[in-house]
């Protein structure tokens, strides 16, 4: 019998199971995260974000007293980078007392990362470097090729911008999406955005695989650049990003985007894994 | 700012938040239930299953000291009786030293009901009595009609007996089912049953206002009665029932119906409300 304590929450009605294992003895299987996230059989959750101190990733070469974030998928795998799950793991950081409120820096395989606590509660987070590509690409959906840009946010993104009169809710976005399997060869997440203005967008995501999702940190992130450089000429700038579960602001400067948003820890408790 | 302590857990994948109430003060609403059982933003549950003293609840005029299984459907709405969330309430009280593991009588708004867990840890529940309808009815599905029998297990449902080599997983139970709705003003829950033999039944269930589900306890007892008459003659005997989520036993006698099954408390702990 293992148990263990957890929290879960939401940002942006992206769903987390999180996990204090300090000194990563918990020695969690894919099939345990998978157990984990089931939403029948286990807690339920769309990823596991698991807060390890830095100095017992091997892996980690940066500050050892930072917390890693070791994010899974709900199928077991490892993901480098959450958006979302980043300030959900912050803010159980700040209610367990493990992280000041005004500045946090948190290790994670895709590097580190400072995320604060904001006036109004929200947090905001550094997201790294954006990176447009300019060779044009397309994704297909529903015998419709669309334009779209190659964007880089630690993970790979395609952004189809809509025309502002197009009915993006009425997209039906659980049909297969085609993309370039040559240029995305480990699959690709795609957006579609309506950019009333370069500072308001309307954003559908479809994570790679995992179908449309409530919200993806990167992906508002990918599109706020791609309409900014579209509508602007420059990458650059603010934009409020309304997604399927709320609201995220994006900051992109030359150096680093931010990604601003809320995020809930709704439950805390104690779970024994299946023997 | 509302606290609660909670369980969480499952009975063949149909699965349940449960919560203490003892003194009937916790004052749930509709869109407190939704919120506990949203898989977004709360808890995430197929129901919630509320433990009142009974002598707590207006409506109950039996012995004053039994636990009352106050459940809800995810939708806020009330619902008379859960044969797999019985057994996981009865697992919640014996786990918090709230009931004895020999018999265990639970107030329901169904009436009473009786709980024993068996030498093997699974727990037998009574279901009170089957009523079978002799007169003929139907179903719809994707265009072909299928004689159906109508059956009362404290709800209603209509039960359609397959061929031993009709293809039972092959059936899009996605699509709109069509029924008698002179008959079942209310709704009902629909039953695929293919019988290998009276006693050895495979069985898929749409239950009414949710589409098709994991597991349904009184559907279980439904396609048993069903089953055994038409290959019997008599609504009596044993049936080990394979639903999707699990296997279950149903004891069928002239009184009585019984439903054995697993229920797993997964998960403890303590939640807020948002205001």
């Amino acid at each position: 019998m293992r148990s263990f304590s957890f929290a879960k929450g939401h940002a942006t009605m992206n769903n987390f199971v999180v996990i204090l294992d300090r000194s990563n003895a918990l020695n969690l299987s894919p099939a345990d995260v998978r157990w984990i996230c089931d939403r029948r059989t286990g807690l339920g959750a769309d990823g596991l974000l698991r807060a390890v101190k830095a100095k017992h990733m091997p892996q980690w070469q940066g500050p050892p007293d930072l917390w890693f974030m070791d994010y899974r998928n709900a199928d077991g795998s490892v993901a480098a980078m959450c958006g979302n799950g980043l300030r959900l793991f912050v803010r159980y950081l700040i209610e367990e007392d493990l992280a000041p409120r005004d500045e946090v820096f948190v290790a994670t395989p895709a590097g580190q990362r400072t995320v604060w606590e904001r006036y109004d509660g929200r947090l905001r987070a550094t997201m790294g470097q954006v990176s447009l590509d300019d060779a044009p690409t397309w994704v297909e959906l529903g015998g419709r090729r669309y334009e779209a840009h190659g964007v880089e946010v630690g993970n790979p993104h395609a952004v189809v911008l809509l025309a502002r009169d197009d009915n993006l809710g009425g997209l039906d976005l659980a049909r297969p999406l085609g993309f370039d399997h040559g240029r995305f060869p480990e699959g690709v997440n795609v957006e579609f955005v309506v950019a009333g203005t370069p500072d308001r967008l309307r954003l559908r995501t479809v994570e790679r695989g995992m179908g449309e999702t409530y919200s993806c940190g990167t992906g508002a992130v990918a599109a706020a650049a791609v309409a900014a450089r579209a509508l602007t000429g420059r990458a650059e700038g603010d934009a409020v990003v309304t997604v399927r579960g709320g609201v995220l602001d994006v900051r992109l400067t030359p150096e680093q985007a931010y990604l601003t948003g809320p995020a809930t820890v709704v439950a805390r408790g104690e779970a024994t894994l299946p023997d």
